[in-house]
């Protein structure tokens, strides 16, 4: 089979692709070709696999050619992030709504020239979810909780839930929408999203640098590996469409944590020294687009698809560490700083 | 102040164009001026008014002229009906969220320009409403209800409604959008709607006419009269952002009504004979789209700003009845075969 993701050369996009190709299978057949395209181009790793093909360039770019090419399946995770969307609207709009809608045209286009409607599985976010006067916001947010987005990025990604709802109702592609939940721990330096704190206060002091934390310790979130993401997604792709259940989107399943709880697990796997390295200073603006953020979620839907996420934050930590167990710096101040493991 | 409507020359933007122009104020403001937007001309009696101007062709193609140009309101009513949409995607795309957007960046860049925000009713539906496996259908859909349309026009309307929160929300306009129940009873001819039977077996037996019933007289469905809808729209706009509560849409409210109590009622109003002319013949294809359909709806935030459907059919058939007494056929059925009045 011949897969394509979208944000393929992404956190998760490549973890994915690493995943699938460690596998060989997805969905009961022999992946021969994985299509990373991404703005940038994927990791050398990827690159170096022969089943692997980069393609560097905007989507929106891209999709008017993929009326021509075939694929079985596409995980499309390609997307502007939140703070970006909020900053830049049109970004926003063009890098998440018009890349996306000409993503399903080009799918629709195959199945009217009689190929077999396109599996996609896209990652939306739970973003969807914001408070709204009308409607209070309920302590954890379900699969059935009424979105209203108060953000951009959260209205995009739900305004695609529906045209994947629709395009999959029509027959055009075989859609499935997931929520993500928060992804931590993210690699590298902090992004333009409001939630990369939550990835800053662990990763920072595992590499022996200070974290600024811009909320309270009391803000609760949910989170979930990106190994875990990553085997939700492939789940989410193999499950038969009786079994997904309709066609809105589902909640991915997440660990409903708070950043106290993160501390202290921080502090139980690393040591004291380490978790002292996050320093508290308070930032508003984070502060205030958080505390529109659900405290949690309940994911019904998924978990009968058996998806799941870790249990405790120190399940997430572990990951972290062993990912990085060969990297120059990331875990510098866990060797000089930590406790004995 | 200045107003557009577009759909103007439509059954529900002309008769809204009519109260407005016989009230002269709206939200306070004398009217100086509504512009009248539809592909097809705006009727004659209007278009003598010095106030109207009539303009003809696609939204979607004088949209981006609206940059150069001040509303302080306006009614968004253009769309193609449910059963255009679902025979052609492209249309249904085009025409009713193509359209929306173009509008919408209009509006934004005269915002951006430094302009006022435009006060902006769009009639979305409560064709956003549909039951999903997932999730068990409500008796009655509520504001709160989750939207998991089941019709591309649906899922058009329901983008709408969070493109224009969102453009909302970012000050770009000042968005309301109210989900219209179906209207009854629509003069003239039978349109691309499945709902369009509503109107026909009352308008065809008062005219003399026979009607088909394509749906069990169980059938349950929430109606309003075209004047009811029209005032409710007249208060959407006038309410503070304050009063409409959030920037969700919200649902009209509607007479929760069985077609056989439409049917009695029609004999109360009529009588027996032209009741009569209503014959059973079920169309398994209407009957399957309106088995998808809410049978009633809740409007709490509506009725908040003091918006009311009617309370009995018959008051709905009355003013169908009073609209066409000078019409040429429209009651010939009612003269010829109804009781005495």
């Amino acid at each position: 089979m011949r897969l394509l993701i979208t944000g393929g050369a992404g956190f998760i996009g490549a973890r994915l692709a690493r995943t699938l190709l460690a596998r060989e299978r997805l969905d009961g057949r022999r992946i021969e070709q994985i299509v990373l395209a991404d703005q940038a181009p994927a990791p050398a790793d990827l690159l170096a696999d022969k089943r692997v093909q980069g393609r560097v360039g905007k989507l929106l770019e891209h999709a008017h050619g993929l009326r021509d090419e075939d694929f079985d399946g596409i995980f499309h995770l390609a997307s502007a992030v939140s703070g970006e969307c909020e900053a830049d609207f049109d970004l926003g709009m063009s890098s998440n709504l018009d890349s996306t809608r000409a993503l399903l045209d080009a799918l629709r286009h195959r199945q009217q020239k009689g190929a077999k409607p396109t599996k996609l599985v896209f990652s939306s976010s739970i973003a969807v979810f914001g408070p709204d006067p009308a409607y209070p916001f309920p302590p954890l947010v379900g699969d059935d909780t009424l979105p209203t987005p108060q953000t951009s990025y959260g209205a995009q990604k739900h305004i695609c839930e529906h045209l994947i709802a629709d395009y999959t109702r029509k027959g055009f592609i075989d859609g499935r929408a997931a929520r993500l939940v928060t992804v931590t721990v993210r690699p590298g330096r902090p992004n333009g999203a409001a939630s990369s704190f939550f990835s800053g206060i662990i990763r920072e002091p595992l590499a022996g640098e200070e974290a600024q934390l811009p909320v309270d310790a009391s803000v609760s979130h949910p989170m979930a590996s990106p190994q875990s993401m990553v085997e939700g997604l492939a789940k989410v792709y193999e499950a038969s469409r009786e079994a997904f259940v309709g066609r809105s989107a589902l909640n991915m399943p997440g660990l409903n944590v708070t950043v106290q709880q993160m501390l202290d697990a921080l502090e139980k796997v690393a040591g004291p020294k380490v978790r002292a390295l996050v320093k508290p200073q308070r930032d508003e603006r984070i502060a205030g687009i958080v505390a529109n953020w659900p405290k949690g979620v309940t994911s019904r839907r998924a978990s009968a698809l058996g998806i799941t996420a870790e249990s405790n934050f120190e399940d997430i930590i572990r990951q972290y560490i062993a990912d990085n167990e060969g990297h120059p710096t990331a875990l510098k101040g866990l060797r000089e700083l930590g406790v004995q493991r």
